[in-house]
């Protein structure tokens, strides 16, 4: 990401080139740090606009101007494209980077749709179905979070989860063994409850006990069970899938609250970790001097005599 | 907010104006505060009435009483905007900052309403259409906060928020990536795996082997599927579009799941700033010695000698 | 609650009353103890039983046995009142007292409508309509929960609670504000935005573009507003209201994210002070000894000799 | 778990048998860690067949495939089974124990099955109907977690929800109160409240005022009314059951946020905990220095004198 000049010649040479990496590559100067919120900016435009595009109401009306707009942006990017291969020492150990191929796959598909037309493209598909590649660049804001105040912050966040990683990793686990088991338990236990609700027919019948729709098992596979079993007890509870048998409720019941407990425990320990991490901070500007004299630690950064002894530190 | 009277001839024209003055502007009085909480509860009164006036069954039923409780306040807000306008030093200081907007714009809208005829309305708008602005005034609650025992409970919770700011800021940032990106996603998988359900009529069609409706995807477009992710994520789950696909179900479970495990980050970092803040309170009760030579403060609770100059404690 | 008999000459009149009033008041003694659990257990299986009663295929199929259960546990409790009525030196003081209230009002329905018979009641009303206070009754738990192990963990969560009541109603108020002001909003939003859909006759319109069911808006108030804001807010989403215009959308993603983010709070608030308990208790276990010598504190409990200056403690 | 050969004749007789039980049952060997993962990965996947064998339209396409691979596993977990009797020293303590229940249980359905026929089975009932007892196997991954550097972080999980037991049981005694107090307030009130809407055909009527299908109660009974109360409470909130009243969207509100306020203790001493375990196992890494006299541990690191013989440290 930096250019490599060590050697004194190299300096003699700080052409447009060099110029241009500065600017694009080296976040770290004014003119860099301006260039990539421009950036940033400008991708948060065109996922903005290939997003629109897909809102119906939108698109119909101001169809021709938002695929200017696309358009704009993807020569914008070529031409930044461009320009990073130009400047960089090894463009090929650029272009085959995480962000080398991540630009690129931003700007192929529409040259690519462009000269293929899109009759040949199947149904289901347009320009926009690359539009997740494009969205990928945001990631580029990770780039100006690291040279700000911001990088502090950032860090803190980083290293909570990372030290929390062995507990949140132990966690899934006994989260997907526990989900799996209810999700079965529950496919089964409404499968066996539900009432049998389609005539010969085909036709949902009614209950003659409630006068509503005669309810069937919701839960079609052990995947559905699952997938329930996950939304439930991350509390997101959508509701597309609920238990309709007594049983099933009760089962249910249980499960929730027991998923409920088991979920709340990893906010503990990112707290944990935050709270340790903020108390390392402080006792390392604490703790490095000890009396010469009675050999004591423990003085505050700003102490000049020994609190225990009195003497000169 | 205070009256300004330094020099004492001003203390000579203390008349009905400064009276007025004290009650309406100074909280710190037992009559300013008698009066905050008075208007506090009308306010509160009005927008309760304001509310049950747009509720069907009520507004048919007391609709009268309704129309004169609304004006009764409205008359009562006036009189309280003029008093205010009456007794402060500088009119237009007031009516131009925020509380001076906000106690206009909350009686304007029903005499511009009185004086043009509802006629003139816009259909799907009424007179009811601005009780955004009169809940507003409901923040002049945080005037009382500021004055009684509150006062800890709320600059403690506000200075936890605070503190914890940058790192909001950061995971909001991450969040708002990770929701595009897989809002984008799910829209495109969806689209993808959703069987085609309407026949060359529209209407929609049953699906063979599972005798139900067929599904389509319910992600209309990208927006639509960023709403989703943003819904889900933070555990809301409202179910008004859900995955329909195998495909599409699997990758939200996968999103819920990471989702889940960054959206409880910042539960802990709040934790770690009010544990923070309440060590630096505890800190601050222990430095109650002061060294008798030095006069300096801020030492152990455990120091014998003074850590500045050496001397003894 | 407890016996008063501090003169001599009353322990003689220790007659089969004062048995009676240990048993079921003294919840002290192993057998007050007992009493208490087994009168809890009476009380759930009195609560099930009345539950399962609501159940339509329950209630059918045992609907005489059900009855027969409730009506043992209704003369069972009209017979522990009795007794307790018997027992206690203030029959009048027990009785106006909040369990003697409850107990009475648990076991007076049931003779009530015997006398006069069901048909005089109103419609959707039954003997059901009082089994609110019935499971009162299970508050009871709380007096056992008084005497074993579980005082310590009680005390624990009860002190965190009440230490934190004073953010914790700041908070509401906050919360309180941000619920109205957003459900005004989204009541404004929707009914502006939301297309109109009922043709003439007040028939559903099928939306042309979308082939769906046109959509209305779903907030038909605002109460109804405020209500959608606190089941979004406190992240339960029903999704019985949705918001359904694209403005509305983007709104309630804002609110939700900002509601995400206060509601988190009180969590760390109450990790807070949970942790500050932990500490003061440590705190006192620790510091009382002071070294007679060098007066210094910070000795552990366990410490013969000051750890400063080598003398016994 | 590990064989048991104290006195030195049995070294000799290392034949096969031990050597095979070593590697099923002596997870701490390498082969014995190879063969638990193996073990494990063969679970899941049988797990996987067996889940997307009730997947309606991968069954019908690739029925044969899923009928073998579940039989090559059924087969490999019968010789797993039998190498396990065969190699153990007493073969009927592990058939007994909680492991040897559960691997015969995973295996003898299908033979079952085969010998009586599938035709014998009452409807709503297959061979899947025992998966649930398959997918227990996948709790075998928690012997190896015990081995691995998972140990630690899997101690702290346990500990932390251990020590907080106490407290989660006093809390869940009083959820399950206020679930059971509130789903019958529930129940009640949208009972006495909800229009009735079903004329005499027991067709659903339109509601003359907001030309919508009138509401009914969606609270059936109180055991529905508490399963409500344990969803929306924990903020689940699936949004089967709904409240369709005005009075009981007030009650609700109410009932969420004091449900909210409650539900979100537990996360607080979950973290406290946490915190907690960190504290005391840093306060053991202080504790190095030991007394040269008593060699007593435990002695802050600020001790100059051995706190229990008040001997120079």
């Amino acid at each position: 990401m930096t250019s490599d000049n060590p050697n004194p010649d190299n300096h003699v040479k700080r052409d447009l080139r060099d110029r241009i990496h500065e600017v694009i590559f080296g976040a770290h100067t004014p003119s860099g740090l301006t260039f990539d919120i421009l950036l940033l900016v400008a991708i948060v435009l065109s996922v903005v606009a290939v997003s629109l595009e897909t809102v119906g109401a939108i698109s119909e009306r101001w169809h021709d101007q938002l695929v200017l707009v696309k358009w704009f942006f993807t020569v914008l990017f070529t031409i930044e494209y461009g320009l990073r291969l130009y400047c960089v020492r090894r463009p090929l150990n650029y272009a085959l980077s995480f962000w080398g191929v991540i630009d690129l796959l931003a700007i192929l598909p529409d040259y690519f749709l462009l000269l293929l037309g899109f009759s040949k493209l199947p149904v289901n598909m347009n320009a926009n179905t690359f539009s997740v590649i494009r969205s990928l660049r945001l990631l580029r804001v990770f780039r100006i979070l690291n040279l700000s105040w911001f990088q502090n912050e950032a860090e803190d966040l980083k290293n909570a989860v990372w030290r929390a990683r062995g507990k949140i990793i132990v966690f899934l686990m006994v989260v997907m063994i526990i989900v799996t088991v209810s999700g079965t338990i529950m496919f089964e236990i409404e499968k066996a409850f539900a009432p049998l609700v389609r005539n010969t027919e085909g036709e949902f019948q009614i209950d003659p006990t409630t006068k509503r729709l005669a309810s069937e098992s919701q839960f079609d596979s052990i995947p559905d069970g699952i997938y329930w079993a996950i939304v439930t007890m991350t509390t997101v509870g959508f509701g597309d899938i609920v238990p309709v048998t007594f049983g099933g409720k009760i089962i249910s019941a249980v499960l929730i609250l027991v998923g409920y407990s088991l979920i709340i425990v990893p906010t503990g320990f990112v707290s944990a970790e935050v709270i340790e991490s903020k108390r390392l901070k402080t006792a390392k500007t604490v703790s490095t001097k000890s009396c010469p004299f009675c050999i004591c630690e423990g003085h505050d950064d700003d102490a000049a005599f020994c609190k225990y002894c009195g003497e000169h530190l």
